[in-house]
């Protein structure tokens, strides 16, 4: 036998793969979720599993100490299976499949793009705001066809398409042979009473699907925003706008590397485009699976797909291979991609249902950064506004209804969970919020769902280094105070580091910490994200003060803390007004375009409309990140009320 | 063994069927060609074949002389294969390949849409003629694109459009996910030299595919007039307008029946539209394919196909269930069919080449008529035009540019050589003139290709017909006069009947003879003709002879005798010089749309602008209809130059 049973525990989901395959791949064909941030090279070791039974062959690593090697952990990447084993996944090498915990997921409720468009901004500006029509991707008609005479005898072709002119102006029509070949008989089975699905496709509007009857109530839409680490998929009703379930998973491409970068390189070996393909599309398609299945809908009747997602992520989608997106000069092969049918992406709707993949700019700037502008509305604003999307990559952009610029920082993925050693993402489980009693070091967590802790998220993070900084527990450099008297700060396998969470007091069997790389590492991103505010502004001539409203958006889950934000010099010292947290605006921006054509073609506008700015390649940019490594910055004149408040 | 081997001679075609299939089944199957025109009804008599060797299982039947059966003949329908066996086909059942000798066929010759269009009309509306541009179904374009820098680093999709939207102006322009696709790869490694192919696409033009380099130079196009009984294909330069090849062959589907009803009728049986598709395109492809290789094209470098048919045909070719064309209120499921890929009708030229269908106006005028009409020019005529186009049925075009009205008319195959006893298609062999000596009854007869006759094809029929009542051996009625001094006139097993042509002379293996039968016959449909058009023009309140210019188009190869067609009264008594024969209008038209959108939008304006006036429902007709039976005619007044002429 050359191949192998692998069960992963405890699940105990079984695969069989051939004899050398690693453990780590073993998993993603189980659908088993291990962490993974280096794509399987073995140097970020955290894909540690433990072997219960069998042997594996495993090669020596420094990511392991010798009592982990001694119970028996490997590196899943690094392990290969020579017989049959059984493998556990201990919970802080688990990729759960998460569930955000968005408002929107609470109850089924109205919200269209009217009521949303018209929360952007407050007061004057709010009548300004542009309010999209009813015309989603995919929209059913109900029509009753004349039936034909000898007066009257005009092709059923042509029956159709005048009783649809007759509906609405439709200057361009179209339709395949299928649905020609199967109209004859349809239109006299259901005595010319029929359903007609309209797809709006690149300037025409496409004759998608003919039903007999009348099921016109039945329509409904997938708004997807498909990002490095997390996969969303919100279920709508199209005719009503209603949301009917949103549900997110892992992006199963982490195991073939954590960052885009990593990916591109991926997809160049042998099959790695077509895996990393398979990893979003089956990710996606099992979320959209689920959402039909919850709301008792057939998936044919699922009949569009929008689709926001950072460049790469476009890319990988529908397997077109990413492999110009590094190279110099960063050229992608589609910003702007015709609508085409979902099917041919792979994702599991009606097979004649429709795909619009929402436009970028450039390979750093993608359609979540469109959308997410669309759904701010900065593009109809009259006062300069910012939107700060924190991703892997941050994203900025600064403008009003006249321009738009954006660039994008490398902010690395702590702000996500990833890459900090008690990382987790926005889910069940995740430490959110954190306050550090300055006199006597007592930790208070606020834990998403309510549970044990299993990790920090982003929002976590920014609570913890603030509240750290607060407490004077550590320098404005970030380097941890020896010396407080508190057994919270102790010297790790890396340093020292702080406890946040005992092992006692949590689910993931080891204490959460925070560790001096892991400051280290938030302090950078939080740099590159302010830095990239700065000098795009700068580069316009404009001042920070002089921005009438900041929008802050990313995968933080329902809850990212404004104020602490500022004190670690992530976001600038302004008025705490100006700022607005706006959750995953990637996904509105996607529900949106879903549901109006007009908000569709305004993303159209806006990424033709915004100038990318490539900081990377920039002089100044370097020098200002540098000071900005500081808590919260080199320059403490630029952050007076912080100063002020932590009597620094 | 439950199959047989079935040996078709002289060619040694050998086919293995299941027992039971039927010889007529078998031949088409091994790509035969044998003579049937009751759709294997065991009703027509025309598939009379000899078997050599082997038995088969043959029904009794009234088609076949006891001598027949004796030497072995049987009618292919009706015989059934039961072990292995050798078929002979007679001469006078085979289906020769027809090549149809037209002048364009004998040289390749520049024959633009330009060169044609003014021949139309002479004198001063010639000026008057629309002119069409040069723009084909599909254009190759050969593009230098700038390599991105960093400066200028959009997407290779959103870099393809703005060079193609430089080189013209193109409102709506598409492009598959196939050649996003291939997209980067093809750029970089072409050094971003590429043509692209642009096809139009119902009000839209599609990047139908994307080549290294320049292959501009080599684009070709097929013009198809698919006719009941003949398929035409002309392959032309879609550059230059050189047409570069015509080649016709039978119509397969003619082994399911002869006329459009019968095919209608056989398409609800089982596997009935799937055997009237594929007898049909792998006419079509084997047509493509030979002129591919004669001219040393590669079919990858065929990138558009139009196709002129009546409106069966056009329902047959894609596959789309003609059911509803033969119930009343007769409507065709498609007149306007969008432009396709021509893989989805399963015609064999570049994967992603295009198919445009010329639109028709009912069921019972199609596409060759819309396009006839665009041919001859009568939509741009100042005055009152004809076009009578003659197949198995007859249709009639009465207008000028303000108007344009139509009518069919069931002529009967009988001009196509069908349906008559001696009767072939306009092809080698064919008896297409004919003269007999008023005085001594000798018969002088023209074969195309000069070789012996093998039977007599339409323009023969008229002139034997003409040339009998001139010399008065038949009498007005149509009626065989005995008792002439000549062995010509003869009783057959039918009747009464004249010979054409002695066995001894021709390669028939049988006497070439024009039967009482097939004389009623022709005289039907002279008459059905003659009042379709007398009907038209009275509806309309127009005087016959207030028509400036009637044009006759059908498959009579090169000739047909206008004096001798107004003698036998299928033409009204006018002035000869009123009177064109412009051959097949039906292909002219397929390739004038194929070379230029222009003159396919025309198409469409004439379709939409043609009304079609129904004859079968008008008590006019078959009053006046039975007074056309007669040579010339019954009210002899209507043909005074033709009575003065025979001297009647």
């Amino acid at each position: 036998m050359n191949t192998g049973v692998v069960t992963f525990q405890p699940e105990e989901k079984k695969i069989t793969v051939p004899k050398g395959t690693d453990i780590l791949s073993a998993g993603i064909a189980a659908g088993v979720y291990i962490n993974s941030s280096c794509g399987g090279e073995g140097v970020c070791g955290r894909c540690r599993v433990i072997v219960k039974n069998g042997r594996v062959v495993s090669e020596p690593t420094g990511r392991l100490t010798r009592e982990e090697i001694e119970k028996g952990y490997v590196l899943a990447c690094r392990a290969t299976v020579i017989e049959d084993a059984e493998i556990e996944i201990p919970p802080a090498s688990r990729l759960e499949k998460e569930q955000i915990l968005t408002e929107e997921s609470k109850a089924e409720r109205l919200f269209g793009v009217f009521s949303k468009a018209v929360d952007i901004e407050k007061g004057k500006e709010t009548k300004e705001r542009a309010i999209f029509s009813h015309s989603p991707l995919a929209t059913k008609i109900f029509l009753k066809l004349p039936s034909p005479t000898l007066k009257d005898n005009i092709s059923d072709l042509e029956r159709l398409y005048r009783a649809l002119r007759e509906h609405s102006k439709i200057p361009i029509l179209q339709t395949g042979l299928a649905n020609v070949r199967k109209m004859g008989r349809l239109f006299r089975e259901s005595r010319w009473e029929v359903t007609v699905l309209l797809g709006k496709r690149n300037g025409t509007t496409e004759i998608v699907l003919i039903e007999p009857g009348d099921t016109s109530h039945r329509n409904f839409g997938i708004a997807l925003d498909i990002g490095t680490t997390t996969i969303v998929a919100e279920l709508s009703d199209l005719n009503t706008h209603k949301i009917l379930g949103i549900k997110a998973t892992h992006n199963r491409q982490s195991g073939y590397g954590e960052d885009v970068i990593t990916r591109m390189v991926y997809a160049s070996k042998e099959d790695g485009l077509e895996k990393l393909h398979h990893a979003v599309v089956d990710a996606v398609n099992e979320l959209i699976f689920a959402l039909a299945v919850e709301n008792e809908i057939s998936l044919n009747e699922i009949t569009g797909v929008s689709m926001a997602g950072n460049t790469t992520m476009l890319h990988l989608l529908l397997r077109v291979d990413p492999a110009y997106l590094r190279r110099e000069p960063y050229v992608p092969t589609a910003n702007f991609m015709p609508v085409i049918r979902a099917a041919e992406a792979g994702i599991k709707i009606n097979p004649r249902g429709l795909l619009a993949c929402l436009p970028g700019v450039s390979t750093y700037v993608g359609g979540d950064i469109t959308v997410g502008i669309l759904a701010s509305g900065i593009d109809e604003a009259r006062k300069l506004t910012m939107l700060i999307d924190i991703g892997t990559n941050g994203e900025i952009v600064l403008g009003n209804k006249e321009w738009l610029v954006c660039c994008s920082s490398s902010a690395g993925p702590a702000f996500e969970g990833s890459g900090v050693c008690s990382g987790v993402r926005a889910m069940e489980g995740a430490i959110q919020r954190v306050e550090i009693d300055p006199d006597n070091y007592d930790v208070k967590c606020s834990v998403i769902g309510g549970v044990k802790p299993v990790g920090i998220c982003g929002s976590g993070y920014v609570d913890t280094l603030a509240e750290l900084f607060k407490a004077k527990l550590i320098e404005r450099s970030g380097k941890i105070i020896e010396g407080a008297k508190t057994n919270r700060v102790r010297t790790g396998t890396e340093g020292l580091e702080f406890v946040l969470s005992w092992a006692k007091e949590n689910k993931s069997q080891e204490d959460i910490v925070i560790t001096q790389t892991d400051i280290t590492n938030i302090v950078r991103s939080k740099g590159a994200i302010y830095t990239a505010a700065e000098i795009l502004a700068s580069k316009m001539n404009v001042k920070m003060k002089d921005i009438n409203k900041i929008y802050l958006a990313g995968g933080f889950g329902n809850y990212l803390n404004i104020e602490k934000s500022i004190w670690i010099g992530m976001l600038p010292d302004l008025p705490r007004k100006k700022f607005e947290f706006i959750g995953n605006s990637s996904l509105t921006g996607a529900r949106f375009a879903l549901l109006s054509y007009d908000a569709m073609a305004k993303v159209q506008e806006i990424a033709r409309k915004m100038t990318y700015i490539e900081l990377s390649v920039d002089p100044d940019f370097m020098h200002a990140y540098t000071a900005s490594i500081f808590l919260p910055h080199t320059d403490a004149s630029r952050f007076p009320t912080v100063m002020k408040k932590l009597s620094l």
